[in-house]
């Protein structure tokens, strides 16, 4: 059997059963990032992205926006815990013959965005390879009570997105801005239930959430925010690397949320939470409902 | 200018120059772990490496003891710092045509030494390349009192390895023990000056102590046991990945060392620290005396 046929969820699924954490792990493999004991107040967390050139960018891409983009997607893992980046390692794989100009534009494009987020450069590894590849991980930290898992996710529960949706691969997925401060308000004045990052698509994230807190929902089309770049809704709510926040928080809250929203950032409440013997589905623009098969960008 | 005209340890010090670190980093770019404050009695040790399809180990090598190297190489990293390894990253990238079994091996190989190693798998990420790609990001953990850095070395240390040199690319370097318990005997029990892992080659890596403490070294050829698997004594004192352990540490607690060391792993006391105007250099096996040049493996 091949690793294509068996897909990138499964695979990873597969790994998972077979790995066991000790009493320090209070989150390992499955969220946006692990969440690991530290201080009386503070969890750890700790996360890695690989890109590769031809995959995640092409070589045409500007240096400095794929610097960027390496750094900004393992922000984006620690902005959906709720937490703040602090210490970055960089793995990179450059080819001998490649211009010295590309490869200090790229460390200039990670300098920026760690100068920006306060995020220590503090060690790597560099090696020889064919194509192009960037593998950051990044540790940062988060107050015990505004830890935030892609878990807690209730019924009734207000559904929220930041910013618009879709077409990100014409231009967003190589310069976007993780959603730090909007995560950090968000956590340090309502209740957030559940979050995680955009990634896989709108709806396959979504759709996290609901398995890992064992619930269903139920999401209304005209209020979900498409992106001018995204080619209609259908491939807007399947299409990856928004680097957006989904989250969820106690319906009551909403109102207020929203009223005291202070950011450009676009805020959408584009559900609710529902049982989960309700499944998950979508109300169209005509009002029809319809169910929702949550899959979205698979690497396999 | 290509990448490969300016050489990695330039390209790593170009680089270097150009990033500043908080006062949270005790020891950041340049060592083989960066030192981060963490609790009152310990430090966060926190340390990247990547290895490559065709770079580091070929296709046709078992894929369980790929999966070893990939963790294992880190863990030394750990070791050379004084400390134990804790929590693991891990990013692959398979092409998607992989079998199976062969990604399932690689696994298979990780958790073995993260079991052997108590380390706690918690998370990761995994795309899709053409070629196979590992990259492991670990945190470890030292007590303050017990981290050695590179630059420590002080004139009339001793000068110690563990194991034999040379020819690791015959098979060691794929099934390799990484010296945790043999570095944490020596931090527990003597004043460890100076230490860092044998990865470039044993000239290269001594350089990097002597260049970091500003010392000089006289080594003796006769003292250095070189493996089996070695073309010859002057490649094997260049060969990379052997990964065992040099450190210094003061003369008068040598002989103690020697008399209690309680490994079968092999020790060798195989020179002295120096003053840095009196450079680094080897007596051979008729006496004679000759200057080092101490380059080891460069990637580009």
């Amino acid at each position: 059997m091949k690793l294509k046929d068996l897909g990138e969820f499964n695979f990873i699924n597969r790994i998972s059963k077979s790995i066991r954490a000790s009493s320090q792990v209070v989150k390992g493999i499955g969220d946006d990032a692990a969440v690991l004991k530290y201080t009386k107040d503070k969890h750890l967390l700790f996360t890695t992205d690989m890109i590769i050139e031809g995959k995640h960018f092409y070589k045409s891409a500007k240096a400095e926006l794929v610097g960027k983009k390496s750094l900004s997607c393992n922000i984006s893992d620690i902005a959906a815990m709720g937490g703040v980046p602090k210490f970055a390692v960089i793995s990179v794989g450059f080819p001998g013959s490649l211009d010295l100009k590309y490869a200090d534009k790229l460390y200039k494009g990670i300098r920026k965005v760690a100068n920006s987020f306060k995020v220590d450069l503090v060690g790597g590894d560099t090696v020889n390879s064919g194509k192009i590849i960037i593998n950051i991980a990044l540790i940062g930290e988060v107050e015990k009570k505004n830890l935030v898992l892609r878990s807690g996710a209730k019924e009734d529960d207000a559904i929220f997105i930041t910013g618009n949706i879709g077409g990100s691969i014409k231009f967003k997925h190589l310069n976007f801005t993780p959603r730090i401060k909007e995560a950090r308000f968000l956590v340090n004045n309502f209740k957030i239930n559940s979050m995680t990052d955009i990634s896989d698509g709108l709806l396959a994230d979504l759709g996290h959430i609901l398995d890992e807190s064992y619930k269903g929902a139920i999401i209304c089309e005209k209020t979900i925010p498409v992106s001018r770049n995204a080619s209609g809704f259908d491939s807007a709510v399947r299409d990856g690397e928004d680097f957006e926040l989904v989250f969820t928080l106690p319906w009551p809250q909403a109102d207020r949320l929203e009223k005291t929203w202070p950011f450009t950032t676009r805020l959408s409440r584009i559900g609710r939470i529902i049982n989960r013997r309700k499944g998950f589905s979508i109300v169209n623009k005509s009002g029809k409902s319809k169910k929702i098969n949550p899959t979205g960008f698979t690497h396999f």
